[in-house]
Parts: C-alpha cells; sequence; structure tokens
C-alpha cells in the first residue's frame, strides 16, 4: 500500500526510543518510510542515524520538519513535556499536522491534549498498544485508537508497518484508545492474580502446578495469561519483557479512570494493591508476569 | 475399546441425576454401558428406566449391584449422606469396588472418604469436571482426577465416554482431582470479575464494550471467559447453564481450601464477597457469567 507518508520529502517524526519505540522506529525504516527521531538520551538516537534517520535536538525541530509524528513515552507527565514543554511539539506545530500517541497515558490527559492540538489545527489520535517488546520487534503489536476517523484511516499504513493488521482497532472518540488499553491491563491483571493463587493453592496441597495449568487451559479457565505467563511463572523467568513498573503506571490509569468514571471496582484497586506490595518486595524491575508469584512468596514457598 | 465394565453382567451405578448426571447418565448408556441408577427425586429415574438403566430404591442396593459407582451430587453434604447415612453406599460395600465422585465438592471431605473406603477395600476417586450442562450433553467435559493411578486407568474407558478423551487428566493422590477444579474456579471468577470492571469502565467512558471485547481477544487478554461469558454478559443472556448459587459454592470451596493451606488469597476472597452480593441482590439463579454485570449494576449502568 503506497501513501504519501512514505515519500522522504515528507518524513515521519518520532520522539521517544526506549525499549519499545526503537524498535517501532526500525520497522517504519524496513517499511520505506523516512524519519526524523528524537530521543532525550543519543545513544538510541545515533542507533537510528545509522539505520538512515533524520535526527532533531528538540520536539519542536521534529514538529517543523514533519507533518505526522509518531510519540512513544513511558507515562503522562512524559507526554505533556514533550508536547507542552517550552521547545514541545506545541511550540511549532504547523495546522494539519497529525500527532499519534502511543504511549500509555491516562484519557483524561489524552483528550486534554487533543483538545490543544485541535485549537492549532492540528489532530491527536491516542493509539497505545499491547503485545510487548516481542510485540514490537516482530511488528505484530495490538494498537487501539482512539481519535477521528479520518485520521485514523490516514495513519493507518504507520500502525500496519508496526503492527498485526488484524489487530489495529479503531475505538471512538479521543480517549477510547486508552480507554481500552485500561481495560486490557486491568483484565490482564485480575486474571494474573488469580492464576498465582490458583498456582499457590496446587503447591501447597502437593499438586503439580504445571498439569493444574496444562488441565487449566483446556477448559473455560484458559487464558493466554495462564498459557504465556502462567508458563514464565512456573519457569521462574523474570526478565523483562514489561516492567513490574510500568504495569503499576498502567494499573494506577485503570483506577484513576475507573474513579473518574465512578465505578465500583474492588478486583482492579485490589490488583492494584499488589504489584505494589510486589515492588515494595522489590520486584520493580522484573518483568510483570512474576505478578504471579506474589502469593506463593506471601505464603512461605520458593518461587 | 471393550472393557469388561460394558458387559451387562456387571452394570455401573450411577448416584444423582441432576442437570449434570442425567445426560452423563445418557451418554454412558449410548455407549453401551449397562447402569443401575438411584435419584432422590423418581422423575428423572423413570427417563433413565425408559432408556434402558436399572433402577435401585437406596444407594446402598446400588452398592450391592455394582462393583463400579459414580456419583454427581450438588454439595459435599449431599456426597456424605449418599456414602455414609444409614442405608448408604458405605453399608453395602463389597471389597474391590471402585467409586468415583464426580461431584465438586472439599478435597477435605474426598479425602476423609477415600480413607474410609479404602478401610472397605475399596478405592474411591476425586473426578469433578468442568464444562458446564453443555459439555454433559455433548460429553465433551474436561474431567480432573485423584486417587489412585490403576483405579484411575480402570476408570477411563467411563470418563471417555462423558468427556473429552483429550481433557482427562491424572492430577495426583486424592483430592488432587478437586483441588484443580477448585483452582479452575477461582481463575475463572478473578478473570470474570476483572472482565466485568473493564466493560463498566468501557459503558461509563461511551466506548463500546462490545468494541474492546474484540479488540481484547486479539491480545494478552484474551480468554475463553472474555470470549463465551463475556458475550453472554454483552447480551444479556443468563438463563443456566451452571448457576450462580453452585459457583458461590465452589468458590466457598476453593477459600476453604486456601485457609486450611495457608494461602492468602485476597482475590479469590474478594470474588467471593462480590458473588455473595449479586446472590444477595437476586442472582443466585441465574447464569453464574452475570458476574460479569456486577460492577456495570454497582454504576448505575443499564445491563
Amino acid at each position: 500500500m503506497l501513501s504519501r507518508m512514505t515519500t522522504s520529502a515528507e518524513p515521519v517524526g518520532f520522539i521517544g526510543l526506549g525499549r519499545m519505540g526503537q524498535p517501532m522506529a526500525r520497522n517504519l525504516l524496513k517499511r520505506g518510510f523516512s524519519l526524523i527521531v528524537h530521543n532525550r538520551s543519543r545513544t538510541a538516537v545515533e542507533v537510528l542515524a545509522e539505520l538512515g534517520a533524520e535526527t532533531a535536538e528538540m520536539p519542536a525541530e521534529v514538529a517543523r520538519r514533519a507533518r505526522t509524528l509518531i510519540t512513544m513515552l513511558p507515562d503522562g507527565p512524559d507526554v505533556e513535556q514533550v508536547f507542552a514543554a517550552e521547545r514541545g511539539v506545541f511550540s511549532a506545530l504547523e495546522p494539519g499536522t497529525l500527532l499519534i500517541d502511543m504511549s500509555t497515558i491516562a484519557p483524561a490527559t489524552t483528550r486534554v491534549l487533543a483538545a490543544r492540538a485541535a485549537e492549532a489545527g492540528a489532530t491527536l489520535l491516542d493509539a497505545p498498544v499491547s503485545g510487548g517488546e516481542i510485540g514490537a520487534v516482530d511488528a505484530t503489536l495490538s494498537i487501539m485508537v482512539g481519535g477521528d476517523r479520518h485520521a485514523f484511516d490516514r495513519a493507518r499504513p504507520l500502525f500496519e508497518a508496526m503492527g498485526n493488521p488484524e489487530r489495529i482497532r479503531y475505538l471512538g472518540p479521543s480517549g477510547a484508545g486508552q480507554i481500552c488499553k485500561a481495560c486490557n491491563q486491568l483484565v490482564i491483571g485480575g486474571t494474573l492474580a488469580a492464576v498465582g493463587e490458583a498456582f499457590a493453592l496446587a503447591r501447597k496441597a502437593g499438586v503439580d502446578p504445571a498439569v493444574v495449568r496444562e488441565a487449566l487451559l483446556g477448559g473455560f479457565a484458559a487464558s493466554r495469561v495462564l498459557d504465556v505467563h502462567g508458563e514464565r511463572v512456573l519457569a521462574g523467568r523474570f526478565t523483562p519483557g514489561f516492567r513490574t513498573a510500568l504495569f503499576a503506571k498502567d494499573l494506577r490509569i485503570a483506577t484513576d479512570a475507573l474513579g473518574a468514571s465512578g465505578v465500583p471496582a474492588p478486583v482492579t484497586a485490589l490488583v492494584q494493591q499488589l504489584v505494589t506490595t510486589l515492588i515494595a518486595s522489590g520486584g520493580g524491575d522484573e518483568d510483570y508476569s512474576s505478578l504471579g508469584t506474589l502469593a506463593s512468596r506471601l505464603a512461605g514457598l520458593p518461587t
């Protein structure tokens, strides 16, 4: 699929070259998009420059040179900084620019930034992803998009360079992508915490949790969490992947959104406390699947 | 596969012809097993008699006439009654008899009954099932078996007449099948409650929960609960199926087993409270998937 965005005359800006952003930017280059990249630390910028990307010193410079601009940053304050700081994106925003924020941030923050973009004649999509570092590297991410429908159509070739085309979904107006991502994270959290309790019960009762996992995968308790994370939990492999500290941030976004919506969500609130417990005991830098070991740890079982 | 149990000279006893037991007994007849059935109420007995089963007035009579005896009853006290009451199974138990309790009851109760059976020279397997009424009718149940391994091998032709051969699993010594079933139910409960909170958040935020469900089914939040129960929740179809009151019983078994094992399991404990809330608001006779509506109901949303 050819797009006017694929010509080098109209490069795509990319700000945020971390664990997720760097492989996503690489996949855009592989698909023939030309990039102008910026990152707070220079190392990642140099890696992309060697692969053919142009570089920019400031977010404002990216905004000046690119009519399409992707951001992939750890948290809401990072996104606000890149957009609204003195030499940020908003300081140099041209009318007609398409902003695509693929970070996972609060829906309320997304909506505020989208409104500011609209005042300048630009459009902001929220397009958080799921699938982790592996999904970013393999270009198999799920992408959950909120904002203007025509802007979504315009951005689709970019999304298809980074994600699984069947898992690129338009959810609704600004913030709907972030709401969907919050739903995704809270469902994963509830499932993972329950799987951890099941494994602890099996172990304490002298039943092999690996056989329980296999039995459960054949029935209604089957889930990707039980399959993929369950396997990691039983193998004790917690090299991230996706750090528990970032999962805690996502659950905070979910509970904030739930609270703002007036939805009582005791399971999500509890899972957030369990993740806080996990971090307090030193697990913040492990892969978040280690939440599935918490019940065993608290029961004094070796994990 | 021929078995000595398929000859009419050695009929199989079947006690408990309820919503699950009746279709399971029918499937045994279809596969050529001859049955002696007993049930507290006569109606179900007459249905099976018309299909060719012999009938018995008392559990003791079934025990006298059958060297293999299946029980499928609602709860632990029902099983204890059938086995240990004055004219119960234990009062007429012959050495060498194979008892197969397919009810979902406490692992501790199973172990006590297995010990009493062993004193009489008989063997008790715990073999609870998953898959609901549909699985019972279609002979696609998952069967989770604890007890003597040779007894399991001997019972396999019976299990294969009622369940999916690939989902018949030996878990370990007496009680291991019930432990696995408890794990199954608590994982389903945690997942379902979280799915309900996600749907409530989406609705309150103006995002179509059906689209969120589809988006999540493509990623790490995917589960059979989100797929099958999620569809029921969004369609508002709560004809059981499997009643919430029985699911509450299963979660009580799980929390009791967790407590007895010294495993802190706050998610399961909370889900049990949520199911209690659901029952208190009149939902006990609905299908248990209605747990996925609770967050929306509590948030004042129409469901």
